[in-house]
């Protein structure tokens, strides 16, 4: 959890006061860290200041009050514009470490190289967490809190950039990991950037599919289409950033679609089941590679579903009811209902409590339905 | 919900007692209805009595009881028996009607009728549910209940079979959706066989990827795997059955990603950054229009995360408070916490109620994190 004294050393300049910026800086201020905030927006940064993620620069000067030269200066602007911040801020302040948070890590240090910047006080990092929201308003102190936060050193960065990225983390409750930036790249490519391509591709598929059919929809197609709900402009950054690996998995992609078309085309033709069930079966294993809840290996929980009125209080007092008999809920999930007002409740158990959590349900009178 | 009395008219004859023909045996027994199952597997007809879902058909003979003739033959039975199974239950009994519940219309239909079978006696159908175990033990008369059920007449079908399959989807709480077999084909195609496809070729990406890759997975590629986790054996007949309308979605896919490699492998052209938002933004377009909870228009929620200890009852006691406060609550789910013994609970409430609960979660100790 978020420790009470930080580790981090202030004074801290959060150079971009949007969602990410201003997170940052009301989690340091919790800790009593001196923090100053800035941003391109006048507005952006006032409001900033203004939830207590920090004290705005231009008010600062405006009430002549000395800005302290920055320990840290963390760089939470849109991905376009990090390699010149991080650039600028490392010629400004001319003994801090100058870390950013952006999503794509070797594109901005190969930029920030090639400006002759000093790298030893340079470090790529990426925060991986988020909202539906942007902008300061939408900033809480713990975005981060048990979120995996990424530290990418490059060959030039210095052990006093790495120790002052992972205070930070540490300080902000995340969990951290090293990884060179082109690993870094590639990884996100293929767990974060392709999800997202492939969920917007599955939905663009239903911008003409009538209405009467898409009550038809289950929980698969809502889950598979989710994040196609993200930001257009964040995701033209990003994907622009790291477009070699991201089109090196699409290569691979096409490929299998390729090979699905072709024995799709002629389903009756021997050998083609077993393509299909050879493409399905390599679902499977990728499938049973992610990890678990906790970040442990991968295991099988025994799930129950369980109809409950949709009013409220209904699924607190099943799961008070779960929490009496003493099993813990390893995951859970409340299901749409089409056309109905009762709501599926699907709980995820350890295996060895399953049958002795469904007869206790029954029997307390609850509907378990699968 | 299910109603007391069947309006459906037994005896009922399930053929095929796994899954869902076991549930529909269940349901029907609940209700007073006398069924017989059938299965071509002893064991698991045996298995279908033993759990309460109708007489073994097998036993009756052997006990020398008089299996009486059936008002209603439901074919349950795996994708590729169905139409022969149709085609012989027809001729068996010459004045039942005949239904099946498989998740492809349009072939099943022609091939019954190809053989010649009375098609005015037939009716196809498709409850959507299902469960991720199979076989007669995973049975719940209950499985149906606010699910879709899909009936299908063919032009030759008869107002006595449509009404029969009407009757039983209401005897079993699903909520009834009638619509032509091609259409329903094609319907589904596209809400849940190219989802299945898009997450199993996803899915198949991660075979390679280290461990410590996969521990920085998010919510978004779990959401779109999820699903790759299914029985490559029942896709396998549901695909190939299905194939000339997949065919024509998957092209469509590969149009996109071809136009997307390209984009992306020249990321800094005029133009390639409008491509993208283009196609980001049609991904957007086709989830906005996914209905939300209890079918009716999709909206939009406001969700809020509070960070809760990983111990029986606390999410619990969380819920039961939001209901204290009075919000109902649209969605929620248990986000998992890499390397954290920590849950995220993500609640979606009213966005009008929003603020207020933030303000009294915090007041009552909890910690909102987003």
């Amino acid at each position: 959890m978020v420790p009470t004294i930080a580790t981090s050393t202030g004074p801290v300049l959060v150079v971009g006061s949007g969602l990410l910026g201003a997170s940052i800086g009301l989690g340091l201020r919790h800790l009593g860290v001196d923090v100053h905030v800035r941003d391109s927006s006048p507005t952006t940064e006032a409001v900033a200041q203004d939830i207590g993620a920090g004290r705005s620069v231009r008010a600062a000067r405006a009430a002549h009050e000395e800005v302290p030269e920055p320990a840290l200066v963390v760089v939470a602007a849109p991905p376009d514009v990090v390699a010149e911040l991080v650039v600028e801020a490392l010629a400004e302040h001319t003994d801090a470490v100058v870390l950013d948070i952006a999503s794509v890590k070797g594109p901005i240090l190969d930029a920030v190289r090639a400006a002759g910047a000093d790298l030893t006080r340079y470090v790529g990092t990426h925060p991986m967490a988020g909202r539906e929201k942007s902008g300061p308003v939408a900033a809480r102190g713990e975005l981060f809190t048990s979120m995996p936060w990424v530290i990418c050193p490059g060959p030039e960065t210095g052990a006093r950039a790495v120790a002052a990225a992972k205070n930070l983390a540490v300080d902000l409750g995340a969990t951290i990991t090293v990884m060179e930036p082109v690993e870094h790249d590639e990884t996100v490519a293929l767990i974060s950037h392709l999800p997202q391509v492939m969920s917007s591709l599955l939905a663009s598929r239903l911008q003409e599919t009538p209405p009467h059919h898409l009550s038809l929809a289950g929980q698969g197609l809502r889950d598979t289409t989710r994040i196609a709900g993200s930001d257009p402009g964040l995701w033209v950054q990003i994907l622009s950033a790291n477009a070699r690996p991201v089109v090196a998995s699409l290569h691979e992609v096409r490929e299998d679609i390729d090979r699905l078309i072709a024995t799709l085309e002629n389903p009756e033709a021997s050998g083609a089941r077993l393509d299909i069930a050879q493409l399905m079966a390599e679902g499977n294993a990728g499938q049973a590679r992610i990890p678990g809840k906790h970040g442990g290996a991968p295991r099988a929980f025994a799930t129950l579903t369980v109809a409950v009125d949709d009013t409220p209080g209904q699924i607190a007092r099943l799961l008070t009811e779960i929490g009496e008999i003493g099993v813990n809920l390893e995951d859970m999930r409340l299901e749409h209902s089409p056309g109905q007002p009762v709501g599926l409740v699907t709980a995820s158990v350890e295996p060895s409590r399953h049958a002795e959590l469904v007869d206790e349900l029954q029997q307390r009178g609850w509907k378990v339905v699968q």
